[in-house]
């Protein structure tokens, strides 16, 4: 069997954003020489999300509105986290409603995707430099 | 290592619907001859979901209405991503809530499940041919 | 190939809770043996949760209240699923916005986390025995 890790890092001005990762999940696949496995992609950290979604602004922007609406950033003391002196109580709850991971299909050296299927990282509590996790394993 | 890959398709007729595909990943088990090992089982439409829960009707129901309540079809013109002419934001919404996939481990030849853990297709956005995947790696 | 598997079980006297079982899994990877690899670890319960986020008491308590606001305990006459005696509509709900399984990379023997990754079993409908699976594929 064989094993491949790499981290992807962000470092994301604004504090929310989504960033179309497929293009270095797929150089990761190459560089790995997996044919037929898996590929668990996950941020490493608990204020952002990977997931597969479309890449179209629109819904996009459909995404954060609903988020802000579920888990608003302000007041930030509506959130009992805040009290540590954090300002990311929301961060939290969003990443926890989109996810944390997607584990993808490698299929003869592919991502084995749907016709519209795209990687994301979503960034909740932007401003930082943060990681995500390819790890690889297959033949 | 082994890997086994299997398409399963779906035209529900409705918009939405949840439909019990155990009985068809179990199949893909037994076609594979994988005795240890993970089973990927994913949309792979941004519309539609893979889940585990139960498969009871009224819990379904349950399922519906909290999801319509918290993203509603209509009316259509509340999602930008629906300026491109779909009419399916908020079926992209749904399908992040209940989740694109579900990964079972295998034990012994079998889906290492608890005693009411059931996999279903979730469709959010139906009245067309959509398919998804089971991935098996294993020994 | 090696697998791995075990059950660890839980009793939590109120009806929700979230228990830290990092150190738990930490175990199983140990005596796996299981240097690269990947690691599920999974609710087998349909009213319970496992996934990763910070190990934070005012976190926990600002979920809870999410969770609560979204889909409440009370009245129990709100969910269909509780017209077949259950009283757990809610945490059907609850479990699947908090999600029923993560999947995570094994690297040189240790779970492979960013700085604050600790693992959940999250709780919605305590009271009696309930179990986690974790199952570790790899070298």
């Amino acid at each position: 069997m064989r094993s491949y890790r790499k981290e992807l890092w962000f470092n994301v001005p604004t504090r929310r954003a989504f960033i179309n990762i497929t293009r270095q999940v797929e150089d990761c696949l190459r560089e790995s020489g997996v044919t037929e496995g898996l590929a668990l992609v996950n941020a490493m950290h608990i204020t952002a999300s990977v997931f597969i979604n479309d890449d179209e602004s629109g819904l996009h922007q459909d995404y954060e509105e609903f988020l802000e609406a579920l888990a608003p950033h302000e007041p930030v003391s509506r959130y009992k986290h805040n009290l540590t002196g954090e300002d990311n109580g929301d961060a939290h709850i969003k990443r926890q409603i989109m996810g944390r991971e997607v584990v993808v299909a490698i299929t003869k050296g592919k991502l084995d995707f749907g016709p519209w299927e795209q990687i994301f990282y979503g960034e909740f509590d932007g401003g930082r430099r943060k990681r995500v996790l390819v790890k690889i394993i297959g033949d």
